[in-house]
């Protein structure tokens, strides 16, 4: 039986391997129903929304490469603090790089599975 | 007796007097002593960073408004998610405002006062 910390360390690795191949599905299925996103200089937003973004990114490239700093569980709730570098390539094979830290709230479902709750990305474009 | 969220609301309320008025020592107080703080673009920095930070900005006025949008209590850890706006006024008179949101990872410490553990700022200049 895996413990709490390991299945959100899962949930990290699962989350990249479906944005890499663009499985918006699987990404959904990770994200409490009333999830909200952070990120500078936007209104928060939620699920619909970011499903509704990443729809529109389907025909970028999008690998994301996680190192987990901090992932401390209280109960069924846990906050996890991430550094993250994320490589989008364009549909030319121009490609952007974002890098920083991310502040992550997780819950557990009724069913037992960790998901999203609140999520604040600090990403950043990275200086070349 | 206050209950802890209540104690957090005051936390706020202590925190953006304090910085009204330069005191730099009453907000060292509501830091944990390994508190980690993250805004867009920079590495994380701690306590001893954040005073020198606030030395150097002694001249600045720093108004600051927030408003509170959840606190979720987990025994001696809390999250909490701001809106937050702050004007500073520069030596010359010249405002600039920030705006925008903040989740804050807080721990009340063997005393029982609460203390910011995790801050991610993601407030950006304010469009005019």
């Amino acid at each position: 039986m895996q413990t709490d910390e390991q299945a959100i360390r899962n949930l990290v690795d699962i989350w990249l391997a479906a944005a890499a191949r663009g499985d918006v599905a699987t990404m959904l299925n990770l994200l409490a129903d009333d999830v909200l996103f952070m990120v500078p200089g936007k209104e928060p937003f939620g699920k619909e929304q970011f499903a509704a973004a990443n729809q529109q990114m389907k025909n970028l490239k999008v690998q994301g490469k996680a190192e987990v700093l901090e992932i401390k569980v209280l109960g069924d709730w846990a906050w996890m603090r991430n550094r993250l570098r994320v490589t989008m390539t364009l549909p030319q094979g121009e490609t952007v790089n974002h890098l920083g830290y991310v502040l992550t709230i997780l819950r557990k479902n009724t069913a037992g599975a960790w998901q999203i709750h609140r999520d604040a990305n600090l990403l950043m474009p990275e200086r070349s």
